[in-house]
């Protein structure tokens, strides 16, 4: 048996987010179901990080135990002729036995995608969260540097263990456009269920100048209090890549 | 009652094609549902061109009557509102009772977007297709020259009406490359059907060297031999643009 570390990307549309639940599509069930396929019998596959219904994904990582004889380049090929069409292997590696996607990552980098436009483009939906009216590109860059270093983002959140730590490192908060598109690219050492989609929608109102540039500073210093309210819409974010 | 005159943008995946076929999802089926609501009773809508079934568009170009009292920018929020998500109306513009977007087309500009890779990846399915072995873009670019000018294109489409003539003028034949993803843009006064998806997978065989650049010029010199076999998918093919 040897461990073997994959980079995967899926199309996060037609999934109940990406871990396995009884009933419902899956990512980590579609991917289990691939691998139980090639291995002849169950085997368990860990994720660096739990992505939403709807959320897709660039750069998880998934990782598995396998016997498997052929080279590396052969299991990527045989494992996505398994996997289905929205989902898939970018790059297979063996790794050490003791390799945890999870624990092991030192950062996990997100990206959203916005597009500002009052009409919605039906060629442009499926990955990016059209907003309208106008962002302001300095309020929305002033507002995400107080996103960056250690703290409570307990306000963005919620710890996937009840009652869990909610002190997250946050190391790059930066905003690239180009015409009417806007990327959001938030790398930090790990998140808190939901914290995102809570900031780009906070960022957004920022943007739109309909909130002020200090709310996120008030979030961080009170992370304790009424947490921030809705949802930036799951299509927009991307799981882009992990970093061990 | 005035004539209107729309851009339209689709996602063609779940259409089966452009034009209204009894019990099947149509995008002018769909554009009709929504225009009869606007106007009260049905109305027809004149199209540029005709897509197929999975093909794409972000710059059809439709036209119907109706009495609309309000401004323009009112009616394309109002239609936009009444389509389904997959369509939109991406500008609208009152125009000439004569104005007819078939009969009035100067060009129609096609794109069809490719990506050179070995592995699938689920996020770049949906508007492009994948090619594998890599494409020389040398010899892309010296057989698609030789579909410049006027010529027959009989081997490589049919006429929309049985007999009707193959004889079509291409104005321009350019492919743009970055990285894995490969573009090709083909501008011509008119397309025979399936024309754009036999020329491209003929230029895909040539660039991955399985058939010799002469291949588009042989077809072009023989327009009643036998036709040529294959058709790109679907999905890589977009309308572009339609020049009045």
């Amino acid at each position: 048996m040897a461990r073997y570390r994959i980079k995967l990307a899926y199309d996060g549309t037609e999934f109940h987010g990406s871990q396995i639940q009884p009933g419902l599509r899956t990512v980590q069930g579609e991917a289990e179901r691939a691998l139980k396929k090639l291995a002849g019998q169950h085997q368990s596959i860990l994720f660096a990080g739990r992505t939403d219904a709807g959320v897709h994904a660039s750069g998880q990582v998934i990782s598995f135990e396998l016997d498997w004889n052929h080279p590396e380049e052969d299991l990527q090929k045989a494992f996505n002729a398994l996997l289905p069409r929205d989902v898939s292997a970018l790059e297979v590696a063996e790794t050490g036995e003791d390799f945890h996607p999870r624990f092991d990552a030192r950062f996990r980098r997100y990206s959203y995608s916005l597009r500002v436009n009052e009409h919605r483009d039906p060629l442009q939906n499926r990955y990016c969260w059209r907003v309208w009216p106008p962002l302001s590109l300095p309020r929305l860059e002033k507002a995400s540097q107080c996103l960056l270093g250690l703290h409570d983002f307990g306000a963005f959140g919620s710890p996937h263990q009840p009652g869990g730590c909610t002190v997250r490192k946050i190391e790059l908060a930066d905003w690239k456009q180009t015409d009417e598109r806007y990327q959001f690219e938030l790398t930090g050492n790990a998140f808190l269920y939901h914290m995102v989609r809570h900031i780009v929608i906070i960022l957004v109102k920022i943007g739109q100048k309909k909130e002020d540039p200090t709310l996120i500073s008030k979030f961080l210093r009170e992370p304790e209090g009424p947490p921030a309210q809705g949802l930036a819409p799951a299509r927009g974010l991307q799981l882009a890549e992990v970093v061990y």
